[in-house]
């Protein structure tokens, strides 16, 4: 059996932020597997890899619901899993991407869990959105001794005040729906200027705001916005 | 002036998880300032990129000495950002190469914060080295509302332990000299299951031990070591 999976983090958004070898990877592919339908996560994925890919390679876009139903999306993850083992076992190189880097806050892990380590796996890792944010802010995200905390705003608040008080720099994922929210904790720790809120980073429809006291707070957000916080750096006009 | 400076993350250590765009960056430079002194580490750096050059690219290796005398650091720093400023005015392409990502405990940053933000200045992501451990680990880093913590071992024991009890996952750079502290660590929280230890990364001399507690602590470690615990996880051979 020659067959092979490839689980690639595609990067930020831009096409050239993917690895070369990604891009190596994504151009013999026989199937694509792009995970689709999150509020337009998912065409962003693949519209990443389109100029990489042979024009015969097969694209199968696959709907992960988001529902609160845990046993339906056990039963999407399990069979896509099948899907992709059964694949590789007929000799196919068969390729699965997602956003940023393949190992975090990526739907990849949920099949990952269910396929192993096996031989003919291999995981391709890609720059996160923070990094692409960090770099297009040129608001750095650690050094030295500093430490780094990585959060969800779907996390309770008190998790993410405790991450902002205890680390040099927090990034703060999924803002989305949740700037009061991130405002708020801004203020209450005095850490306006050290903050900036980045939208669709690396793509055509940047946007960064280095005034979050200024932004308001019902500001329609791009679902892609991150917080980046360092304490140790003022986030300068 | 159409001179530019571009800042590059090159990735953990093989030279194809480099970004597509960094690799066309490089393919057009005047100049390249490689860091140099590091343990290996440099050279490092240059030998990740030296494929993507071309043949007349001046190489420039800058030495940042690891001394603790402040004085000494920022004034090598203020003449390498001098240097850099200096062959941009003259209408050059100019490199600077860090390993992983740009922005996070990388030596740039102490240029960045000479060089403000210019028009001139273009900062491009890398792949951070735990992006790359977790792949070749096959160990996710965070997922859902969970969180990920990034330490360095010079930070004190008192924090790197919060660190292990508060987030989902942690990354614990720099273990080299400090495997006694980090197993000890591991040992009280009961976190042995949950880690692996990784020397260099996606590179020939890569190593990977997922049973940290049978490592011997006087263990001779390469420079580019890792911890990686995600308590979500376990870490089966």
């Amino acid at each position: 059996m020659s067959g092979k999976l490839y689980a690639m983090g595609v990067g930020p958004g831009a096409s050239d932020l993917i690895t070369v070898r990604a891009a190596r990877r994504l151009g013999k592919l026989d199937v694509l597997y792009a995970p689709a339908g999150r509020k337009g996560g998912d065409s962003l994925a693949l519209s990443i890899v389109r100029e990489y890919l042979l024009p015969h390679t097969e694209i199968r876009t696959c709907h992960f619901p988001m529902s609160g139903n845990d046993s339906e999306k056990q039963a999407v993850w399990d069979e896509v899993a099948q899907q992709l083992e059964a694949e590789v076992a007929q000799g196919k190189l068969v390729g699965f991407i997602t956003l940023g880097d393949a190992m975090l806050f990526s739907t990849w892990v949920f099949l990952l869990a269910r396929l192993g380590r096996p031989e003919w796996l291999e995981i391709v890792p890609g720059v996160t959105s923070f990094a692409a944010i960090a770099a297009r802010a040129a608001l750095p995200l650690a050094m030295e001794s500093q430490s780094l905390a990585v959060m969800s705003c779907t996390a309770p608040e008190a998790e993410l005040e405790q991450a902002l008080l205890t680390h040099d720099s927090v990034v703060l994922m999924k803002v989305y729906g949740r700037l009061p929210l991130v405002q708020s904790l801004l203020a209450r720790l005095n850490l306006f200027e050290h903050a900036v809120l980045m939208a669709e980073a690396s793509l055509p429809g940047e946007q960064c705001w280095r005034r979050l006291n200024q932004v308001a707070a019902d500001l329609p957000l791009p679902y892609f916005s991150t917080v980046v916080v360092n304490k140790h750096w003022l986030t300068k006009e």
